[in-house]
């Protein structure tokens, strides 16, 4: 019942063999016999030898590990992500620890700096909505640690981003919203400062230009944290008199304030307001209405991202390359868009 | 742009002293004087002195890392349970590890046998769907390795477990249908070998028989892993002449393919059908209808799972004890289990 494992010193002594020569033989070196080395595990496994994770570490400067830097879990995009980064990791026998910024850049650098520390191989990362100076990954990188961002990218540093296609995204749901009979599209964002809501807002407003809609164009910049200040926002914007009759909610925690301001403010679903989110959880289809979305390849970005990495912490001959690799979203249509013929 | 840090030989040798002094006074040891401890800390800051994580471990048999073992975290219950304990392993300095079952006790296996390697310092384990033998965890139990449960417990080991009421909440959930009507009460089960879901069951059953509506109780065990399965499971069951006018899903997943199901058949929630479901996701309120649900303390749990396997490891004072802590859910009422007079 003692806790730890018996040591190699106790091993090499019941095998009548030197520490040393243990040691090569677990890790099957080539001078050992193999008669030797079949003699070792044998009495290993007899005396249950777990080695030392730690003390391979430091001889082989890998700890199989990788950091994954997530804004939140509680969201179905990072939490499919995570799927997908979990399931290449462990395929490639690597560990992951899991770093949550609540979309806080403070956060978000006590990480990164405690990540300079070799703890991991290398970071996965997609950044807090809060986050608009890059030096704090900027000293990671040139640590040389290997990073690769997924989802929410720092255009700046040059390395391998996995995205999808966020401005096609944000054009493809205002055109959608447009098609429908909006004359007044809305984007509901999370962060002024993250790329990929700057894209989809840029997607939205060139559609609205390319169908002459432009001037009734709004943009809401909601707190991303705190469900009441963004419901009383959406309230307050849904109550003036151009308020808009198309919502593109770029994250999924938009939703539930949108379709409860709308509720309580008379505002029928998709007759007075037509909504599209980002989104990919699975209970959109039970919604009242039923929501379109765009839904994002989250658990696909993840395994990418995963892969990348990993390819680049095993394989000397392979670097991270500065380069944007696309994986589109699809537009699902549902109830919150019906066109004014079908719904009224 | 070298990868390594300085090492702390060459820190020594920039400050004058011997690596154990340089050592000792990094550790804050009483040992080396207040001035000198300063002198140190100066010239660590000035190169960028950041010690070995890994080093450390040997040293101190720390790694000041937890591991959470998990079905899965695409799930409202499990990411809140996340964000529970992350913030105290944050608060704590320790690392967070996330292991994923995917409901598979192969896997589970793997990871126990693994943690074994002293990798981490405790585990915190929600056991898979799967697990009916725990010798896999009694074995890495044995190694005085701290874990705690949560959720989905092990009764056999003897140690702390997190959950919350479950056989009061099964009974809560069921009375709550037979109190707006119901006479034949379905209970959809994740598992025949998780204690939390038979106790959930237990608690239905009994609801049904102090109401005298024991006749009418019937369990359908559901495959946890794949929805096209559960869709057609619900539908063979509410197709038979005697199916259920009200169900207890035991986990969040299953409601989407129960409205899909009674949707497709023409059954209305709630005038032919009422459900309650166990679960934490924000958009409950805005689902057609609005789902009544079992809301479980999942961020608490978390929280209070994460604390005291981290009390355990720090205080040697403190052992984990063979207890049960229970934290109460809630049950909220939503349209989905109006009762006739209602709705009709």
């Amino acid at each position: 019942m003692a806790r730890g494992n018996i040591t190699i010193k106790e091993l090499a002594k019941e095998l009548n063999l030197s520490t040393a020569a243990v040691s090569k033989a677990l890790r099957d070196s080539h001078e050992i016999s193999a008669a030797t080395k079949k003699r070792v595990m044998a009495v290993a496994e007899k005396l249950n030898y777990i080695p030392n994770p730690y003390a391979g570490s430091l001889r082989h400067r890998k700890s199989k590990t990788i950091a994954v830097v997530l804004p939140e879990v509680a969201d179905s995009f990072f939490s499919l992500a995570i799927n997908g980064i979990e399931s290449v990791a462990i395929e490639k026998g690597y560990h992951v620890l899991l770093y949550l910024t609540h979309e806080s850049i403070l956060r978000e650098e006590a990480i990164c700096k405690d990540l300079a520390s070799g703890r991991v191989d290398g970071v996965l990362l997609s950044i807090s909505s809060e986050t608009d100076g890059i030096d704090h990954i900027r000293a990671l990188f040139n640590r040389d640690m290997p990073i690769v961002f997924f989802d929410r990218i720092c255009e700046e540093i040059e390395t391998a981003k996995i995205t999808t296609n966020d401005y096609e995204s944000g054009y493809k749901a205002a055109e959608h919203l447009i098609e429908c009979g909006c004359k007044r599209v809305a984007f509901f964002s999370i962060s002024n400062s993250l790329q990929i809501n700057n894209k989809r807002k840029q997607g939205c407003l060139q559609a609205c230009r390319d169908h002459g809609v432009e001037d009734g164009f709004s943009h809401l910049l909601l707190s991303n944290r705190v469900s009441e200040i963004n419901y009383k926002q959406i309230k307050a914007a849904l109550l003036k008199p151009d308020r808009p009759d198309g919502i593109v909610a770029s994250v999924e925690k938009f939703t539930t304030d949108i379709y409860l301001s709308c509720r309580e403010l008379g505002l029928d679903i998709p007759a007075d307001v037509k909504v599209v989110s980002f989104s990919n959880l699975a209970s959109v289809s039970i919604l009242d209405p039923s929501l379109t979305t765009i839904t994002q390849p989250a658990f696909e970005m993840g395994q990418l991202a995963s892969s990348i990495l990993i390819k680049s912490i095993e394989q000397k001959s392979f670097t991270l390359k500065d380069e944007n690799i696309v994986i589109p979203s699809t537009l699902a249509v549902r109830a919150s868009t019906a066109s004014r013929f079908k719904s009224i």
